[in-house]
Protein backbone atom coordinates (compact mmCIF):
# COMPACT_ATOMS: atom_id res chain seq x y z
CA UNK A 1 0.00 0.00 0.00
CA UNK A 2 1.13 3.35 -1.09
CA UNK A 3 1.48 5.95 1.98
CA UNK A 4 -1.18 9.01 1.43
CA UNK A 5 0.56 11.82 0.36
CA UNK A 6 -1.88 14.33 2.00
CA UNK A 7 -3.65 13.77 5.39
CA UNK A 8 -5.97 16.53 6.13
CA UNK A 9 -6.48 17.82 9.47
CA UNK A 10 -9.73 16.62 11.23
CA UNK A 11 -11.00 18.33 14.01
CA UNK A 12 -8.28 19.96 16.47
CA UNK A 13 -5.68 17.76 17.57
CA UNK A 14 -6.72 14.98 14.94
CA UNK A 15 -5.48 13.74 11.29
CA UNK A 16 -7.67 11.74 8.85
CA UNK A 17 -5.87 8.19 8.93
CA UNK A 18 -4.14 9.05 12.00
CA UNK A 19 -4.72 7.01 14.77
CA UNK A 20 -5.02 7.71 18.18
CA UNK A 21 -2.60 5.53 20.89
CA UNK A 22 -1.67 5.26 24.38
CA UNK A 23 0.88 7.61 26.12
CA UNK A 24 2.39 4.99 27.56
CA UNK A 25 1.37 1.70 29.17
CA UNK A 26 -1.00 2.40 32.41
CA UNK A 27 1.30 2.08 35.23
CA UNK A 28 4.07 1.67 34.06
CA UNK A 29 4.83 5.85 34.69
CA UNK A 30 2.87 8.55 36.07
CA UNK A 31 0.98 10.45 33.93
CA UNK A 32 -2.67 11.50 33.45
CA UNK A 33 -4.74 12.32 30.76
CA UNK A 34 -2.49 11.89 27.87
CA UNK A 35 -2.57 10.80 24.16
CA UNK A 36 -0.02 10.48 21.86
CA UNK A 37 -0.26 10.31 17.64
CA UNK A 38 2.57 9.31 15.53
CA UNK A 39 2.56 12.12 12.44
CA UNK A 40 5.68 10.81 10.88
CA UNK A 41 7.66 7.85 11.11
CA UNK A 42 9.47 6.19 7.47
CA UNK A 43 12.67 4.83 7.43
CA UNK A 44 13.59 7.00 5.00
CA UNK A 45 13.35 9.58 7.80
CA UNK A 46 16.33 9.77 10.61
CA UNK A 47 13.57 11.33 12.91
CA UNK A 48 9.84 10.54 14.25
CA UNK A 49 6.97 13.45 14.54
CA UNK A 50 4.58 13.01 17.35
CA UNK A 51 1.58 14.75 18.92
CA UNK A 52 0.79 14.55 22.14
CA UNK A 53 -2.13 16.16 23.81
CA UNK A 54 -2.52 16.54 27.36
CA UNK A 55 -5.57 16.83 28.61
CA UNK A 56 -7.04 19.90 31.04
CA UNK A 57 -5.44 19.29 34.87
CA UNK A 58 -3.52 16.40 32.93
CA UNK A 59 0.49 16.12 32.63
CA UNK A 60 3.01 14.06 30.82
CA UNK A 61 5.63 11.66 32.86
CA UNK A 62 8.52 13.55 35.11
CA UNK A 63 11.45 11.70 33.32
CA UNK A 64 14.91 12.57 30.97
CA UNK A 65 17.02 11.16 28.69
CA UNK A 66 19.97 11.86 26.54
CA UNK A 67 17.50 12.25 23.25
CA UNK A 68 16.61 15.75 22.74
CA UNK A 69 13.25 16.81 22.29
CA UNK A 70 12.33 19.81 19.98
CA UNK A 71 8.85 20.34 20.55
CA UNK A 72 6.24 22.99 19.20
CA UNK A 73 3.04 23.54 21.24
CA UNK A 74 -0.18 23.51 18.47
CA UNK A 75 -2.76 24.08 20.80
CA UNK A 76 -4.44 25.03 23.97
CA UNK A 77 -2.40 26.18 27.33
CA UNK A 78 -0.22 24.21 29.88
CA UNK A 79 3.29 24.97 31.15
CA UNK A 80 6.43 23.21 31.29
CA UNK A 81 9.81 22.11 33.55
CA UNK A 82 13.01 22.16 31.48
CA UNK A 83 15.61 21.45 33.71
CA UNK A 84 15.42 24.02 36.51
CA UNK A 85 13.39 26.11 34.41
CA UNK A 86 9.31 26.92 34.40
CA UNK A 87 7.65 27.91 31.39
CA UNK A 88 4.34 29.33 29.81
CA UNK A 89 3.00 27.53 26.61
CA UNK A 90 1.08 29.03 23.71
CA UNK A 91 0.14 27.98 20.41
CA UNK A 92 3.15 28.17 18.48
CA UNK A 93 5.86 28.41 20.98
CA UNK A 94 8.72 26.32 20.63
CA UNK A 95 10.72 24.18 23.29
CA UNK A 96 13.78 22.70 23.32
CA UNK A 97 14.80 19.74 25.88
CA UNK A 98 18.53 19.48 26.32
CA UNK A 99 20.63 15.49 26.80
CA UNK A 100 19.46 14.42 30.55
CA UNK A 101 16.83 17.91 31.11
CA UNK A 102 13.80 17.19 33.87
CA UNK A 103 11.24 17.92 31.56
CA UNK A 104 7.41 17.04 32.55
CA UNK A 105 4.26 18.77 30.27
CA UNK A 106 1.38 20.04 31.96
CA UNK A 107 -2.12 21.24 30.32
CA UNK A 108 -3.83 24.28 32.63
CA UNK A 109 -6.75 23.25 34.61
CA UNK A 110 -9.25 24.59 32.22
CA UNK A 111 -7.72 24.06 28.48
CA UNK A 112 -5.70 20.85 26.84
CA UNK A 113 -2.20 21.61 25.46
CA UNK A 114 -1.64 19.66 22.22
CA UNK A 115 2.28 19.54 20.97
CA UNK A 116 4.38 18.25 18.37
CA UNK A 117 7.53 16.31 20.10
CA UNK A 118 10.28 15.49 17.64
CA UNK A 119 12.27 12.76 18.07
CA UNK A 120 15.52 10.99 16.82
CA UNK A 121 14.32 7.77 15.45
CA UNK A 122 17.07 6.02 17.21
CA UNK A 123 17.39 7.48 20.65
CA UNK A 124 17.77 5.57 24.44
CA UNK A 125 14.45 4.72 26.98
CA UNK A 126 13.26 7.32 29.39
CA UNK A 127 14.82 7.57 32.91
CA UNK A 128 12.26 7.96 35.66
CA UNK A 129 13.54 9.68 38.77
CA UNK A 130 14.91 8.04 42.37
CA UNK A 131 13.44 9.39 45.24
CA UNK A 132 16.77 11.18 46.10
CA UNK A 133 16.38 12.86 42.27
CA UNK A 134 12.91 13.59 43.31
CA UNK A 135 14.29 15.04 46.56
CA UNK A 136 17.04 17.25 44.73
CA UNK A 137 14.11 19.18 42.44
CA UNK A 138 11.94 19.84 45.21
CA UNK A 139 14.51 21.72 47.21
CA UNK A 140 13.84 24.04 44.67
CA UNK A 141 10.14 25.57 45.49
CA UNK A 142 8.64 26.25 42.26
CA UNK A 143 9.29 23.23 40.77
CA UNK A 144 7.78 21.17 44.55
CA UNK A 145 4.89 23.13 43.66
CA UNK A 146 4.76 21.78 40.12
CA UNK A 147 5.82 18.33 39.34
CA UNK A 148 3.34 15.52 39.47
CA UNK A 149 4.81 11.98 40.14
CA UNK B 1 26.24 30.46 25.00
CA UNK B 2 23.25 28.49 26.05
CA UNK B 3 21.18 27.71 23.41
CA UNK B 4 17.35 29.53 24.39
CA UNK B 5 15.17 26.23 25.56
CA UNK B 6 12.00 28.48 25.30
CA UNK B 7 11.06 30.54 22.13
CA UNK B 8 7.80 31.89 22.79
CA UNK B 9 5.38 32.64 19.33
CA UNK B 10 5.60 36.05 18.54
CA UNK B 11 3.05 37.47 15.83
CA UNK B 12 1.83 34.68 13.21
CA UNK B 13 4.48 33.17 11.66
CA UNK B 14 7.25 34.58 14.33
CA UNK B 15 9.61 33.30 16.83
CA UNK B 16 11.17 35.41 19.17
CA UNK B 17 15.15 34.64 18.66
CA UNK B 18 14.38 33.05 15.20
CA UNK B 19 15.78 34.91 12.43
CA UNK B 20 13.93 35.60 9.08
CA UNK B 21 16.06 33.83 6.23
CA UNK B 22 16.72 34.18 2.27
CA UNK B 23 14.52 31.17 0.99
CA UNK B 24 17.28 30.70 -1.70
CA UNK B 25 19.59 32.96 -3.33
CA UNK B 26 17.87 35.39 -5.83
CA UNK B 27 18.05 34.42 -9.40
CA UNK B 28 19.22 30.17 -8.46
CA UNK B 29 15.66 29.07 -9.01
CA UNK B 30 12.21 30.28 -9.68
CA UNK B 31 10.38 31.34 -6.55
CA UNK B 32 8.36 34.04 -5.13
CA UNK B 33 7.72 35.58 -2.01
CA UNK B 34 9.49 32.45 0.20
CA UNK B 35 11.02 33.34 3.62
CA UNK B 36 12.12 30.28 5.54
CA UNK B 37 13.62 30.47 9.33
CA UNK B 38 15.37 27.27 10.95
CA UNK B 39 13.46 26.17 13.93
CA UNK B 40 15.37 23.30 15.37
CA UNK B 41 18.77 22.81 13.78
CA UNK B 42 21.29 20.89 16.54
CA UNK B 43 24.11 18.51 15.94
CA UNK B 44 22.57 15.74 18.22
CA UNK B 45 19.15 16.07 16.24
CA UNK B 46 19.06 13.78 12.59
CA UNK B 47 16.62 16.54 11.56
CA UNK B 48 16.34 19.55 10.95
CA UNK B 49 13.27 21.80 11.20
CA UNK B 50 12.29 24.75 9.15
CA UNK B 51 9.31 27.24 8.97
CA UNK B 52 8.83 28.80 4.88
CA UNK B 53 5.99 31.33 3.92
CA UNK B 54 4.89 31.64 0.93
CA UNK B 55 3.41 35.09 0.36
CA UNK B 56 0.28 35.66 -0.79
CA UNK B 57 -0.15 35.09 -4.70
CA UNK B 58 3.96 33.40 -4.24
CA UNK B 59 5.00 29.77 -4.81
CA UNK B 60 8.44 27.60 -4.11
CA UNK B 61 10.28 26.01 -6.59
CA UNK B 62 9.55 23.28 -8.15
CA UNK B 63 12.35 20.55 -7.69
CA UNK B 64 12.56 17.04 -6.28
CA UNK B 65 15.40 15.36 -4.85
CA UNK B 66 16.08 11.83 -2.82
CA UNK B 67 15.27 13.03 0.27
CA UNK B 68 12.00 13.13 2.03
CA UNK B 69 9.84 16.27 3.22
CA UNK B 70 7.59 15.63 6.49
CA UNK B 71 5.23 18.78 6.30
CA UNK B 72 2.11 20.47 8.34
CA UNK B 73 0.70 23.74 7.28
CA UNK B 74 0.90 26.11 10.32
CA UNK B 75 -1.40 28.92 8.86
CA UNK B 76 -2.94 30.06 5.55
CA UNK B 77 -4.31 28.25 2.60
CA UNK B 78 -2.46 27.43 -0.38
CA UNK B 79 -2.25 24.14 -2.60
CA UNK B 80 0.74 21.66 -3.36
CA UNK B 81 2.12 19.88 -6.52
CA UNK B 82 3.20 16.55 -5.20
CA UNK B 83 4.03 13.90 -7.95
CA UNK B 84 1.19 13.82 -9.98
CA UNK B 85 -1.16 14.91 -7.25
CA UNK B 86 -2.81 18.31 -6.31
CA UNK B 87 -3.62 19.02 -2.63
CA UNK B 88 -5.93 21.75 -0.99
CA UNK B 89 -4.04 23.28 2.70
CA UNK B 90 -5.36 24.29 5.15
CA UNK B 91 -3.73 24.76 8.54
CA UNK B 92 -2.34 21.57 10.24
CA UNK B 93 -2.79 19.35 7.10
CA UNK B 94 0.28 17.30 6.78
CA UNK B 95 1.67 16.35 3.73
CA UNK B 96 4.28 13.87 2.88
CA UNK B 97 6.98 14.27 -0.25
CA UNK B 98 8.30 10.96 -1.15
CA UNK B 99 11.60 10.82 -3.09
CA UNK B 100 12.38 12.07 -6.43
CA UNK B 101 8.68 13.10 -6.63
CA UNK B 102 8.08 17.21 -8.05
CA UNK B 103 6.66 19.05 -5.67
CA UNK B 104 5.62 23.19 -5.40
CA UNK B 105 3.57 24.94 -2.90
CA UNK B 106 1.91 27.64 -3.43
CA UNK B 107 0.09 30.62 -1.51
CA UNK B 108 -3.58 31.36 -2.57
CA UNK B 109 -3.71 34.98 -4.23
CA UNK B 110 -5.38 35.82 -1.05
CA UNK B 111 -3.72 34.37 1.87
CA UNK B 112 -0.05 33.71 2.53
CA UNK B 113 0.88 29.86 3.35
CA UNK B 114 3.14 29.12 6.42
CA UNK B 115 4.57 25.57 7.15
CA UNK B 116 6.68 23.54 8.79
CA UNK B 117 9.39 21.41 7.05
CA UNK B 118 11.05 18.43 8.52
CA UNK B 119 14.45 17.23 6.65
CA UNK B 120 17.10 14.88 7.40
CA UNK B 121 19.99 17.30 8.16
CA UNK B 122 22.03 15.15 5.53
CA UNK B 123 20.43 15.39 2.56
CA UNK B 124 20.84 16.08 -1.61
CA UNK B 125 20.72 18.90 -2.80
CA UNK B 126 17.52 19.43 -5.35
CA UNK B 127 17.22 18.96 -8.74
CA UNK B 128 15.29 21.65 -11.24
CA UNK B 129 13.37 20.44 -13.80
CA UNK B 130 14.54 20.08 -17.77
CA UNK B 131 12.39 21.05 -20.58
CA UNK B 132 11.72 17.68 -21.09
CA UNK B 133 10.84 17.12 -17.30
CA UNK B 134 8.59 20.08 -17.96
CA UNK B 135 7.03 19.02 -21.16
CA UNK B 136 6.40 15.78 -19.29
CA UNK B 137 4.53 17.44 -16.20
CA UNK B 138 2.68 19.69 -18.04
CA UNK B 139 1.40 16.63 -20.54
CA UNK B 140 -1.19 16.88 -17.06
CA UNK B 141 -3.71 19.74 -17.67
CA UNK B 142 -4.23 20.28 -14.07
CA UNK B 143 -0.14 20.36 -13.70
CA UNK B 144 -0.23 22.57 -16.57
CA UNK B 145 -2.59 24.92 -15.13
CA UNK B 146 -0.98 24.77 -11.44
CA UNK B 147 2.92 25.21 -11.97
CA UNK B 148 4.71 28.08 -12.04
CA UNK B 149 8.52 27.89 -13.54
Amino acid sequence: MTKPVWRPAAEAGAWKGVEVLHYKAEGSAAFKGVTRRVLFDDPELACQVRYFEVQAGGYSTLERHEHLHAVMVLRGRGRCLVGDGLYELRPHDLVSVPAMAWHQFQATPEEPLGFLCLVNTERDRPILPTSDDLACLRRDERIAAFIKF
